[in-house]
């Protein structure tokens, strides 16, 4: 078990020493769950109050705060707190599963597939005809990957996840368990004859820029022609659902359980909070927040907050649900 | 590559065609995305205005548009643009990934298994005790099959899909990654003495008619008794939730993120909005349209279209939106 | 196929007999689908007044309830229709798919894996290091299970499913097709350069009690540190999202596509009805209802009911629905 001293610490987060401790430090954990060697964290005076119960014995505290730790206990203080204990968090994380063995040999791997150097391949996975693995990347038992598609460096990829034929997988991207990408988009019309529906086909692909982590069990759509396209550092939760022709630009969040109908389009640095779904055609720019559970209709101009169903300016929104209270009343 | 020119293209749409250019056409697009290579369509006066300024030179255009194409460039002059589009489509279209071997020596299929004539098992595949797979049935890689378990003629499921005990699948069928057919419905009983639930079992099954697509990481459970059915024809979208006991008639739509809770009924072609759901018990009766986003909690009668959560009919669920608009300024 | 005479079922379910009939009974269904030889119920009056129209001929009905079966019919009179149906149904009950050899030769299995006495474990199934599974425990083929997880007896792990590393399972466990535990939860901080997100590293694990069941591509995110807790009982359907150090107490229920962001708690016996979806950091105390499609922002007082979006007390809600209706008119 990994473990370190405040000294240690303190070098690590390059913060300041208030009080001391001799106490070894073995884990992380919030104020009122951390135990005698966990190191804990204050980063508002809203949880200050919460440190004198508190079991643990140290605490990364954010400068700007005006607190002591009292004796026999030690603060670390840090220019930012939260960024502070995932740095820790880091120091204490374990690795990832190793493979014992790089390319394992119940998987199947087409004979037309390239795998780069250092790629590892674990048990039961599939690599179709043409696929092409960048250097390091991981793919971990039960994974499957279909024809021509192209994976970047150090990519790693979780079991269960689907890659449909023809995707384009960029660099340093993690993708969690039982994802789905590329499958074909959802789309049809009434027959010509008006009895029941014709499958249009979808010939695009989804491409996956760099830095990109996909939640577990989420889905992307392949686009009807051209591409879905994912910029680099888009940050998707579990169960998210991204239909064909999305486009979304750089460091785009979108939270658990939330949607993207057809040919929807992000700007950059967008944030669709849980369980918010988008109607298709529907444009978010750059910088704008769908907040959580809401539904929008209509585009959302660069930098603006829109919240509810049917969503809009989230100080709108919030007025109507007050006016309706009192009038409920 | 495929590619046509403009005369094949008029020929496979039996299109008339306006103006003429002697462009080959390797692909489709929209009209804003489409390259000098690539056809594009016009189906309403609102796009046609964008026709001057697109890098495209031939498109598909509704015969009821009264616009020029301009010099050498092309119209392919039809009845439905969208209908043509998509046609088109299938020519350009890629074969589904194709496979060496039939069924690939890694698939573990039970001996008292029957499998049609030309069907096609992927690696890691496995098929269950007296599992009846019809012709030319196509299972890629990872799919799990229970005992018992009926796949009509030409049915092509994807990886990672899993088919319960006991299910009937017709014919056609598309199944998308990581489907799941056929778990046990939900419901629980609070026990005798009070404290702590009891399962109930469902004993039932899921019955799926013929033509019916699954979308990615979508759930059918199974039912208590009888059965779960969809009729042919559905089409279900991704991350869709489909509850024990629930019945859907020929040819609904639901769009992704959608629910049904336990025993919801549909009538035919009743299409589900985007994250739309569905309580209990409800039947929504042929023909109606719930929007996406709304929540149900009352029968729908056929024909209509409801909006709202909870939903109600739509025009109304409008004057309500706008009322508590107003109020709020 | 099984089959039982009524006197056979008044003794399964210790009921008392009104009327009688030579009839055997082969299944069970409900009133209006119930055919000569299924047998029904009728747990209130609502649904009494359907028993001269059924094709049944037997049916179980609670003990309150004045009614007559009426010629060559019968009636076996319970405490509890539902329960008794529900008993009866396992009576009625197929057994689980069942394997032919107890560790299939295709699962890879490390070597420092420890297997309880009788477990089973499916073709395809990955278990990696110092994993530990206890006896009885059945795997369906292509699970897969991470580094240093341990499973209690009992537990059955349906195909798809993904465990990943240092998952603690309990006893007497069900998880459905393609259900993600302990992934990494989901959480970025800013760059500190402004420029990017910055992962934040989850180093904790998932805990879940006994008799724990999860639907079908349902997700338990791990910790940051510590662990996401499900007590014991739980019972979780089809596409839920659990994120990161959400702690759960005894006999929760989560319907189908609800969710819970970050560090959620749950007290004991609460209910979170179908897509709704809880707000990170809320605390839902004991007994508490959410009612379905609801958005909780804020916490739940014991035993109480909350409704809509963003959800309060129920009977609230609905005045506000009725009021909104009244203006709009």
């Amino acid at each position: 078990m990994v473990s370190f001293t405040i000294e240690e610490i303190k070098t690590i987060l390059q913060g300041k020493l208030k009080g001391n401790t001799s106490q070894i430090i073995t884990g992380l954990d919030e104020l009122k769950n951390a135990k005698r060697d966990q190191i804990t964290f204050i980063r508002s005076k809203k949880f200050a109050c919460l440190w004198d119960t508190s079991n643990a014995c140290v605490a990364i505290v954010n400068e700007t705060l005006d607190i002591e730790p009292g004796p026999d206990r030690a603060f670390i203080m840090v220019k930012n707190a939260d960024f502070a204990m995932s740095k820790l968090l880091e120091e204490f994380g374990l690795e990832d599963p190793v493979f014992d063995i790089d390319i394992h040999p119940t998987a199947v791997i087409h004979e037309s597939a390239i795998v780069g150097v250092g790629s590892k391949i674990g048990a039961g996975c599939y690599i179709g005809k043409d696929v092409v693995l960048g250097d390091s990347v991981v793919l971990y038992p039960n994974v499957t990957v279909f024809d021509d598609s192209v994976i970047g460096n150090n990519t790693v990829i979780w079991s269960g996840t689907v890659i449909r034929e023809r995707s384009e997988i960029g660099s340093d991207c993690i993708f969690h368990n039982n994802v789905s990408i590329g499958a074909d988009g959802f789309g049809y019309l009434p027959n010509e004859d008006g009895r029941g529906l014709w499958k249009i086909p979808h010939i695009g692909n989804v491409i996956i820029g760099n830095g990109v982590e996909i939640g577990a069990n989420s889905c992307i759509d392949r686009a009807k022609f051209s591409s879905t396209i994912l910029g680099d550092g888009c940050k998707i939760d579990n169960l998210v659902q991204i239909g064909h022709n999305c486009k979304l630009g750089r460091f785009c969040i979108m939270a658990g359980s939330s949607g993207l109908a057809g040919s929807v389009t992000l700007g950059d640095g967008v944030v669709i909070g849980g369980s918010a779904s988008i109607k298709d055609h529907v444009t978010i720019h750059s910088g704008a927040t769908v907040a959580a559970g809401s539904g929008v209709m209509n585009d959302v101009p660069a930098g603006k907050t829109v919240l509810g169903y049917p969503a809009c300016d989230s100080r709108e929104m919030l007025k109507q649900w007050v006016t309706l209270r009192k009038l409920a009343k």
